[in-house]
């Protein structure tokens, strides 16, 4: 087992390795930390420095091979293999989300859809037939699924967290804003655009 | 002119803003840092911190009075105005993004959605007829517009900003994955979901 590694760093992998895959699909096969600091905008000496705690993966002067450098980053952060994960809540976010075809493109499969709304359940939702709440915790069980997505409005939002850790979720990425009470073990992760502007209009001049 | 904050406290002030909006509506009138901090998962020693870079919010002992505090925090950030958004991309995503209903509702208008397909151009997706990029400058122009959302494949992602930012556009959200080069003075904020599930998987047990 790989000693723990900061969190932080452990946040900006996923960075680094859409970075290596874009510039694999480029053809690029070598590449190096001022390379990729210019294409993320982050220093080089942070992205040797971040590289360093899995050790090995580029010398001095010779830059990094690409290939190998992906490989190794799937493996630390477990992207080497498919993930299942449920999707709950099937309104307008969660249709489109279903019908998002970046996620399995990358490894995470949605294999089931949940609603609480009787209109819904049964409805298709791309390829998903949507599911009465009744049966989440039985389906997750049942595929080992460990991942989640919450598409619910923000009120429903918590309680359907709970459930999902009960059913053995441990990984939950929340489209409603809100932020969810966990226990230490689950993991959450925050998909809110309008907090991304927010952090942005702070810079913008007064008189537009 | 308040004197620069550090742009890490400028990026959790719209979290705190939310929290208060959701305190607000359960009608709470006075939080504190422990509260808000149980609530955010932050500690309660960080938001004193972080209020502290604007002065006079709170009082030791007595606590936030939220619509005060919401109004400030409003006022710092620059969204106790409304702002007019421009979408590039009406491809699904785009698509769910221009019916999404949170954006206005927490004050980001999308005013035009701009398309490059030609079987696309003069369609409708939600109030809005598709526009070619032909038209972007002068749109953007004519409307005084800052902020632009992309939602266009990630190999085209990097010409449309070069547009946006040639329009005047100084903030961008950016849906595809790719990470944007830009001028020093615009800035641009990422919403690519895998990144927030990659960011999970590492701390995931390997027998699921």
């Amino acid at each position: 087992m790989t000693p723990a590694i900061p969190d932080i760093v452990i946040s900006r992998l996923p960075v680094y390795l859409r970075a290596l895959e874009r510039l694999s699909t480029e053809g690029t096969e070598v590449t190096s930390s001022h390379e990729l600091g210019r294409l993320l905008g982050i220093s080089s000496a942070q992205i040797r420095k971040d590289l360093s705690h899995f050790g090995g993966f580029g010398k001095q002067g010779t830059g990094y091979h690409i290939a190998y450098l992906k490989e190794q980053l799937r493996q630390v952060l477990k992207v080497e293999r498919d993930w299942k994960v449920a999707l709950v809540g099937a309104g307008d976010l969660g249709s489109a989300v279903a019908r998002y075809r970046g996620f399995a493109e990358r490894g995470f499969h949605i294999t089931c859809v949940f609603d609480s709304a009787p209109g819904r359940i049964g409805k298709q939702v791309g390829p998903f037939s949507i599911q009465p709440m009744s049966e989440l915790r039985e389906t997750i069980h049942a595929q080992g699924i460990r991942i989640a997505m919450i598409t619910v409005p923000a009120e429903f939002a918590q309680d359907v967290a709970n459930q999902l850790v009960e059913a053995g979720v441990l990984a939950i990425l929340n489209y409603a804003p809100i932020n969810l009470k966990t226990p230490v073990n689950v993991r959450v992760q925050y998909i809110d655009p309008v907090l991304h502007l927010q952090r942005m209009t702070y810079y913008l001049p007064e008189d537009t």
